[in-house]
């Protein structure tokens, strides 16, 4: 294999695969990046065997061949080049590489060992717009916990619904619901994606609003294409949590408040809590004022906010961490939080219910 | 005590003063900032013992008073209040903090208990840039290692000598030499400042061009005066190395070469090597070609660099990081390398030696 690419080109296609790289795998050919070189594509490819990344790279192609280059040293070396031409030439044992009048020398692996991406078909493919599927990730991901026992709690379940994709992800203790308007209308179809899969890949989308990707799905996985790359992962086989009840919970409160003032007073509460993720932050509405109150070893503090409510005077605890991260997921100026009793959970959510954010209480006193 | 404050000027004050704040002392009023309200002055200070700040803040001052407040409670409740003017009343056991619509209360500590700043007097004080003193902490601080058991190591040498200022810093392996012009002349003298004290001076300094430091000294101690800011630190006891042979050294082989091309190639070289501390990158000097060779597990590389060369050819090792720390603290398009054997100091510095790096070579093979 001989080509010639620009630095920058290379680096941004090495950047983009490196995602799917394996960094320690008993099967060493899983920590390189395979480059296919034929007629006039250059195609680079890694593959965990759960998650695979596939881009194109512009190039100058002087001698086709398939071979794998160790991804670490690669991504190392390609970092530091000069900008400047790269030439690539391939045998048996070694990538030689020159750029300037640097020349290295990187030993190689055959190509024809790298595990094979699935083949996934993209004649019905789902289109969506690269920020909105970003965003939706972003909105969502957060509430996911790849580090529960119950693999479902560190995936995200997608499903199409006419013309409407709905995401969800719950960890036990909180629940993201999103759903968006598609262009076009499908045929319903639910798919559980691997959490890791999305944050990949939202770091991989360029996330331009009229650039599009195409979802495609089998009974076992899921392709994402856009521009030149295409990302496969394998869902999580099982049935998802049943959230349906939960979206359709009533609330006898309801407290419309300012949000940035709300996470602002929020994140100052947490100043005087020794362990945030055990102590809760007690919210006290009382008409139309919402009043946290926080007394420890380092001191105490209060503060309130005017809010409107309507419905009764409440008092509930919450793990601030959680309120902040869903606050921090909504765009709107004004969120409304529905309340229903000490015990029961809260939702945040918007009328037509494009987002619920579902967040259990914590026991205070 | 009773103040009122704007949010960003008392930011400001906590700011600069918590970097002398001890954070765990047997002595928890070091943990502490202490606010004297005198007349017309809100002074902010920290003191560890070895090392203290003092600041003024601008404000309305309602009532005189002395108090310590726990520095980590202040700094983060400070941070995260909202932009608007910022009420402390104290009394023996908290001060009463408010701003908008938060109330925090802090406990305090009587400031008489505060440990006093050594008085320094202001009277002989050498005036230098602001500028200037922090790159010249920045261009040697780098060759001072405070983890070494010699203390002169986590120290530097502040030399007045008529209109200069010298500095040295050295930590075994290697030693940093800078002298810059002052305005005025000055009794000579010589200091040894600890290196964290110097750190802590230039993340503080402002650093304008236009704006100037008076450093005053004593036997024992040093201040640093510039804007309302006051910094003292205890001056390290003892003679400090002597590097005059090494400043008269000769040198039978000069390099001249371009410096950026010098540290990218450096930077390179060190990607195959496995650990950068202990294998050098081993220098080829042939004529008017410098090339680097680097053998690893993870293949090899080579790159020659174009420079001229006055002297014999030469190969010598060098641990990189302290070839690449050397040549980022020197602002000149072009160095010279000054090299003797490959058993022997190399030396990179300027003709009039304003910087002088010394650099032990390491063994190979």
């Amino acid at each position: 294999m001989e080509i010639r690419v620009k630095k920058d080109e290379l680096l941004t296609g090495v950047d983009i695969v490196s995602k799917a790289v394996k960094e320690k795998s008993p099967m060493p050919i899983l920590e390189c990046i395979l480059f296919t070189v034929i007629d006039d594509e250059i195609r680079l490819m890694a593959n965990d065997t759960e998650f695979s990344i596939e881009t194109v790279i512009k190039g100058d192609i002087k001698e086709t061949g398939m071979v794998a280059i160790d991804a670490k040293t690669l991504t190392g070396l390609v970092k530091k080049l000069p900008n400047d031409d790269v030439l690539i030439i391939t045998d048996e044992k070694a990538a030689a590489i020159k750029c300037g009048k640097l020349k290295a020398n990187v030993p190689v692996r055959d190509g024809s060992g790298f595990p094979a991406v699935p083949v996934v078909s993209r004649e019905t493919a789902v289109k969506i717009s690269q920020f909105s599927l970003r965003e939706i990730i972003r909105q969502t991901i957060f509430c996911s916990d790849d580090k529960k026992a119950n693999k479902m709690m560190g995936a995200e379940l997608f499903n199409i619904s006419g013309n409407r994709l709905n995401v969800t992800a719950l960890d036990g203790c909180r629940i993201a619901f999103r759903s968006i308007e598609l262009k076009d209308s499908y045929e319903d179809r639910t798919a559980i994606i691997p959490s890791k899969a999305l944050k990949d890949l939202s770091s991989i989308i360029p996330g331009g609003v009229n650039d599009e990707v195409e979802i495609c799905f089998t009974d076992n996985h899921v392709l994402f294409g856009f521009d030149d790359t295409t990302v496969v992962a394998r869902l999580v086989d099982g049935k998802y949590f049943d959230t349906e009840k939960m979206l359709n919970m009533s609330y006898s409160t309801q407290v419309k408040v300012n949000k940035r003032e709300l996470l602002e007073s929020i994140d100052r509460s947490t100043l005087f809590l020794s362990n945030i993720d055990k102590q809760p932050v007690v919210v006290d509405i009382t008409g139309n004022t919402l009043e946290w109150k926080i007394t420890s070893s380092h001191g105490s503090m209060t503060e309130d906010l005017d809010v409107s409510t309507s419905g009764n005077d409440l008092k509930i605890g919450f793990n601030p961490k959680f309120l902040m991260e869903a606050l921090k997921a909504i765009d709107d100026e004004e969120v409304t939080l529905h309340l229903e009793s000490a015990k029961m959970p809260a939702a945040i959510k918007d009328d037509a219910e494009n987002y619920v954010y579902f967040i259990l209480p914590v026991n205070f006193q």
